[in-house]
């Protein structure tokens, strides 16, 4: 299993490798949309599948043994989560969300979402919407200057979130002890609240326990994309 | 933006259309799979990126205009929903969830996630677990005779999932009006709770004022796959 890895990559290698890995990442996002898109006779899907088969089987020869983990500087000054549900450059699955943060316990994105991320016909799954809002969240408390693990994550959903651009917000709450709270919502292209979340994120043992993990998370600025 | 329409292939049709897409939806599962994973040359990525860009305009010939929606019988048996984000037999993002459920208002899943469903370092993202819980959820309530559209959804948090062999529970625990709660859990391949949802979910407008789909609800035992 993974675990949290030192970045051993210097910062040309780091931009070396998000622009040989972020295109191809994009075409492997524009297949699984088509995926389930197209309509092209059965004996083109057929081929298609050999030849990705054929692509997948090449890539495979030299890869890593499992997840792709989260990799810190030595410094801690950033954590590197390419292979991230939601944030991973190296993730097709993730949208992938570019989430800013103000350094003061704000956070927030603007993403596009295609068919990928259906549930209801035409509207975002439920369930990706709660993904979404718990990065960002996570982000938020992240940029207040502390790390955290999801405790527990309420989401309350006021009306359908069309597929398309959509934003989310999140901000900190309060604080109490290890716990700090944070809040957020998902707006539609309208600016329309479709979803409001509450989370309860928990300082991590490690940055409790590690000295170098504590420097990491107070000196961190961006947050640690610990989700 | 897609809306539920009539479902216009026979069974044999729709069997062979699964014969055709879900291996080669699989194909592309293992690519998103070594997208994240591989350590080949540069120039072997650089060379899968332009096949999948040249098999990403073959597929584009001929496509749906957005997203897949959810396709339903005129008798109203049986919704399908081949985009869904969880359970889409046509989307690669989907792990799939093989969703089970007892007609009386249990449902459950047994599954694996691989790389692309990463939070923390070897741990499946919180976020794809409250994803995961929504749509088991909605199943154990659609399969209590009707469907609903999550209205609230809490996540708790006990511990990380790790990545590999998981378990989604789910049941209904009352009904009142037009609401339905339901409760379920993440187990690990230990079978210990990593985390505990309950959800709210309303029965849909369409449901409350469409004859066809009322009746199809009430004769549903599968569910409606809403999410």
């Amino acid at each position: 299993m993974s675990r949290f890895q030192e970045e051993t990559a210097t910062d040309e290698e780091i931009a070396a490798e998000a622009a040989l890995y972020a295109p191809f990442t994009n075409a492997v996002r524009e297949l699984v949309d088509v995926t389930i898109r197209t309509e092209v006779e059965p004996d083109e899907v057929r081929a298609a599948q050999v030849e990705v088969e054929a692509i997948v089987e090449r890539l495979r020869k030299k890869q890593m043994p499992g997840a792709y983990g989260v990799r810190f500087r030595p410094d801690g000054s950033r954590g590197r989560n390419w292979g991230n549900a939601v944030m991973g450059l190296r993730n097709p699955i993730a949208p992938p969300l570019d989430v800013r943060t103000d350094g003061e316990g704000r956070a927030w994105s603007d993403f596009h979402l295609g068919a990928a991320y259906e549930g209801p016909p035409g509207l975002v799954h439920g369930g990706v919407i709660s993904l979404l809002l718990d990065q960002v969240l996570g982000h938020a408390v992240s940029s207040s200057g502390r790390p955290g693990m999801t405790g527990t994550l309420t989401i309350v959903y006021r009306q359908g979130t069309p597929l398309g651009g959509l934003r989310c917000e999140a901000w900190v709450d309060r604080r109490e002890g290890i716990k700090t709270w944070g809040k957020g919502r998902m707006l539609n292209a309208d600016g329309e609240v479709t979803a409001e979340a509450e989370g309860i994120f928990i300082l991590p043992k490690w940055a409790r326990n590690l000295d170098r993990f504590r420097a990491a998370a107070e000196a961190s600025e961006a947050g640690f994309d610990l989700e």
